[in-house]
């Protein structure tokens, strides 16, 4: 699963350097305009809320993540009144870091998606997150997890849902086990292999999936 | 990526619970007939190494190995002269849970090894290995990780190169890429969404292979 000089911690040094907070396009709750203050405090807890779990700290304190951003307790308790609201909003402004375009092509989707996938799971946070996954046995934490996937999960499988309204593909084509076929081999490479999948391997990759769903001649 | 009832522990502990020493098929180096004298201190020795590996202790001694298996220092050493001829001993006895069958056709391969991958990436000392692995940083572990999976790859590639000399598949098949997409979604679903896969999901993911790999008409 090697290739040299094409190491998963090259990549994701670089992509921990530029990691910072632009702006999220997701609607924060309860602000007028993005980049307004209630979007920087949302971005502030939401990071600080990030770092806390990359380091494996699930059970941390609301009065750390205060301290942390310099933000009022009050106002994460107001805005966040729980530790899994907290959670939730972190991983919503992580998993938006998954941009999925509309091409208007299945294939191109697929392209662009996967290309994309391999950014998001090479980023060290992400890596983090899964490793503490794989190694989890809490039902709790994986529900979590589940929980918090589950919208992307969604997000993703539109993109079926989008070819299917074209007529590109079989109206049975099944999404979820499709989305698995694109994500799962980037991610295992990744995780396991520690190696970043190639341009090449994305596109054959691609190129199989759009076989596997073509229509019945 | 939860099903009720179908939990990934439930299996596991069964798994465990039959886990121990059928004689393996695989060759043992210096051994007259399976199941003699040699056979036997090779399958005692594996499996505590594999204790070790899983317990996460890759930096075991050769005298806790003795102590635990009750074999003299000197005849481990004679045969296995270093901790990488352990692990690696150890490992193949691990892997060679992987049976993978020739059925003589492309989806009836196909769908025996998903079956199969099911089981072995479900048995605790492969998720122990798999969580390991994908929490570790260091290149050396990786690589010996790549380097134990390696023989296991050419097996799953071989089911590949058998359709392509049958003339099921194309030439140009990437037998990698294909058996990455049936071992990974199978993979994920176990080690992260801590459920197993279904027949049925399994199933399908078989037909999306073989159709996949069609001919072009």
């Amino acid at each position: 699963m090697k290739s040299p000089g094409n190491a998963v911690s090259d990549v994701t040094s670089k992509a921990a350097a530029k990691r910072p907070a632009e702006p999220s396009v997701n609607q924060p709750r309860g602000s007028i305009r993005t980049g307004g203050r209630t979007e920087r405090v949302r971005l502030l807890v939401a990071n600080a809320v990030l770092d806390a779990l990359r380091n494996g700290n699930y059970f941390f304190d609301i009065k750390d993540i205060a301290d942390l951003t310099g933000v009022n307790k009050s106002t994460i308790y107001r805005r966040w009144p729980t530790r899994v609201a907290l959670i939730s909003e972190a991983m919503k402004e992580h998993n938006s870091q998954i941009q999925i375009v509309d091409t208007g092509k299945w294939r191109s989707d697929l392209l662009c998606l996967g290309l994309n996938l391999r950014s998001f799971f090479s980023n060290p946070t992400e890596l983090a997150f899964n490793a503490t996954l794989a190694m989890s046995n809490d039902p709790d934490r994986s529900a979590m997890a589940d929980q918090n996937w589950a919208p992307v999960q969604e997000r993703l499988e539109q993109v079926v849902e989008r070819a299917k309204a074209r007529g590109e593909i079989p109206q049975d084509t099944p999404g979820r086990l499709i989305m698995s076929m694109l994500t799962s081999p980037i991610l295992s490479q990744i995780l396991l292999g520690k190696s970043l999948p190639t341009d090449e391997m994305i596109a054959r990759l691609v190129d199989l999936l759009v076989k596997a769903t073509a229509h019945p001649d």
